[in-house]
């Protein structure tokens, strides 16, 4: 099996989509990450759910998550407020490690693309042809076409 | 919000269950990762689907994916059978950091569970009480029930 034969159609989010629209998207769609591409089509990042929570939650707590005692229900549950007047690009953590974002071409084996998640510890692939974003391989997925039938 | 109204079932292994069918069910029940429990039904450890793929991808070919080029399609479709024999001890992390079990009691607001999620990088969260696993959280789940409606 190769790359292309394992894509999925995956919506993707440009770096200057809103965040709220974009994490809507994610949940929606119940996608393990979103694809962020570049104003010209090109993959720029894999946000995973994880990232998003590290925008939303203050350094501090996150660093001892007991200190989120010190907000009350209501204010925890406005938490997502913090993506109102936001871009996703505000979502990605700084300055991402060009190598470390998660594409294959459509001629990768099983092999690579596997290799290329495991390194990202992301949950999704994005396959590119032509500098276009041809759709994105999730784990499960890959797993599900790997296992023998039971 | 609490933590325990946000639970959902999820589905439990042991250290001790066979890795083929650990990573079945978490392929059928399309579960962003594995919860692992130790044989009393502690939480032991969080079990991401890209950390399956770091135990099935040799460590060079992580190194660097282009060496994934050395495995001919067929050996490539075979990755998986390295899961053959194997628990589900094996598929995690050598000496995992007790620390970084995402892990919350009943009784978290939203904010104290996206803060242990968020420190992890974990999809999931398991949620305790009593020592026993009551449910899980996905972040897929947790922003879902924080957006506002459409």
């Amino acid at each position: 099996m190769r790359a292309r034969d394992l894509a999925q159609h995956f919506p993707t989010v440009t770096v200057d989509s809103d965040a709220m629209e974009a994490v809507r998207l994610m949940a929606r769609e119940q996608l393990p990450g979103l694809i962020v591409c570049e104003a010209n089509g090109r993959p720029y990042a894999v946000l995973p759910g994880s990232q998003i929570l590290r925008f939303l939650v203050p350094r501090y707590v996150q660093d001892d998550p007991a200190l989120a005692r010190v907000y009350d229900e209501k204010a925890s549950d406005e938490l997502i407020s913090k993506l109102v007047n936001s871009t996703v690009r505000d979502l990605l953590p700084n300055k991402p490690d060009i190598d470390e974002i998660p594409v294959v071409d459509g001629d990768a084996t099983t092999i690579e693309v596997a290799a290329v998640m495991a390194r990202a510890h992301s949950p999704v692939a994005a396959v590119v042809e032509n500098d276009q974003v041809l759709g994105a391989i999730t784990v499960r997925h890959l797993l599900d076409q790997l296992m023998p039938s039971a």
